[in-house]
């Protein structure tokens, strides 16, 4: 495989990328000039120099000054102590961000469960999160807060079983975000499913 | 106007259906025989005295028998008497039915509340409603499902504020649907009220 | 199959139309007051005494007088009668009318010739079409108009293999549409086939 | 700007790439490991000195042989001398190559002129292709095979001009693809001026 194809196979890998678009992205860069190619080779192989991941919730941020190993919402003594929050990745992370009312602390597992998985443990940083658990005196409820489908599923019941036993030694509620309607979706065309959680859900 | 540009426009007022289709229909029609068309024509004259509002609920069913003035929901004495669910429109009831876990009773508004009318009772059998729930001395908890749209929440609104008085009285609890994410979407993609309401609804 | 069904049954066959917008049609019709589905149900009834074919393209007319038999285009003497166009349907023509620079005379073959036909004469008008040309000693071109589909390039094999004696005979050339690229489209996206006719037709 | 926010930048000028999936290319970077970063900046940075400028038709190709300065197609001597086809970019020559009925050379513009532009020749490798024409005394037909968009045509319209007096000093002919139905377009959903190529380019 020459050098163009290699690099093909590496943008196919980017998430939402198919065989086409990969090509298109290696005669962009072959358009580009030299130090446009060069910086950016630069900056992917300094990003792990520049962005860190955060010591206590494990998301990357931009390392400012070289002693800092926490971010930004885990360093702000503002925060509600009490509440953790557990998403899969950086982006649910900003979603959640993005909504406002979420004023507690987060933790990134990294991965999610693929269903029929053997080693759940291989797959995202379970045995990180009962660390943060234990070092955690303050708290009193974990929001496990997966996305709505069969893999966040899957992790949902395993973090549940997993952290069942401390949760109930420590006293921490361990709850899931509510299912239903989401907003704009009209009831006529809603999927069975959605319907019997706004169904069991109301209030 | 001539007779073709008469039946376009009818067709333009069927749901979901722009002047270009509206204009196909009616070559469908110029193409199809003369029977066929005899056929519909004297199945949507028929269709009020083949098909009746029920008396109780409000939802249309095909008369079987001349005597019949109930659907066979209303008709069913094995549901549950002490929950009604307020629903928008036959397709709503549908779709609920389908979700397979609802076994009280239905009323149809048969309309919604638009933003800033200033007659709803024009716009929803509301009294009808009022009627229907001062008639049903088992009733414990009325269900507004109403869609989650900004008119969809006027409605619930409305109708809260119109119900509370005779709720109060009769020891009535008014509900609404879930919100929350909605099966088989991710948190990264939610918009923020939707993320909100999974969080404040979160179990 | 009650009244409601039957009902469902007949939109289903409009073109465009599944089982759950069938559905919705019958549900706007019972939301409808009495006056207005009568009048749908007349306009339905009265639709092939108020349109007409035209007796020599065979598109369908409003009558304006009882005794008209001609479309406006047909009844047009200032359109070139050298050139006739054939078409699938009433639609094409209209599109073709929208294109402005057309300004001779149409047929319309009421139909396709799918693939594997056996008997090609009972799903197009292609004896009056045989006739129609018989009948116009002016013309010296036929253009073949059908859509760039499997079943539309099926049609124009048959029609040229029909048609051929009778050009030969009367020395009228057969054309058929340009292919190539279609405005707005882009190169990099063309399927080959498009692409191998936008080579062959270049100029 | 941060290494992050610098890289996203960088991801957002990709072809078809947006703010957020250029965030989410980012962190895909982030969690892959050390050594596949590592290769992907390599695979970036080395791409000039692997991938290699045809001297000749001016597409990318893959460096073999240091003394290597043609790719395939231009080193292929059974393809026809006669005719030489322009377009605007790589992946352009691989859809007409794909197409498989081309068998004359290529030459790539390397960008398009858009509307209004004052220094066409700084957009375009024009320079270059009038050497390429004066460089080839067997061509007899030069191909203008452009988008068949509004820069597309403003693109062809440049070329004509400005090719049109070597074109009548050698005698050559210039070409452009055909124009038309694309292959699977319907007449009735076809635009107006697709229709007018249709019909101006019948046969």
């Amino acid at each position: 495989m020459n050098a163009i194809d290699k690099l093909v196979e590496h943008f196919r890998r980017f998430p939402g990328i198919g065989p086409r678009q990969a090509n298109r992205f290696v005669y962009h860069l072959l358009g580009q000039n030299h130090a446009s190619r060069d910086d950016l080779a630069r900056l992917i192989t300094e990003l792990k120099s520049e962005a860190q991941m955060c010591g206590v919730c494990g998301q990357f941020f931009t390392k400012k000054q070289p002693n800092i190993s926490k971010c930004n919402i885990c360093n702000d003594v503002n925060r509600d102590n009490t509440v953790l929050m557990v998403v899969e990745k950086d982006a649910d992370l900003q979603s959640i961000e993005k909504g406002g009312i979420y004023n507690g602390y987060y933790f990134i597992l990294g991965g999610i469960v693929p269903i029929l998985e053997k080693n759940p443990e291989n797959k995202i940083r379970i045995r990180e999160l009962e660390k943060r658990i234990a070092n955690t005196s303050t708290l009193s409820e974990i929001i496990l807060a997966l996305s709505a489908t069969t893999e966040g599923d899957n992790t949902t019941t395993y973090l549940r079983e997993t952290l069942t036993p401390v949760a109930k030694k420590s006293d921490l509620k361990i709850s899931i975000l509510g299912r239903g309607l989401s907003t704009g979706s009209e009831l006529e065309y809603s999927d069975p499913d959605t319907i019997s959680n706004a169904l069991r859900n109301r209030s």
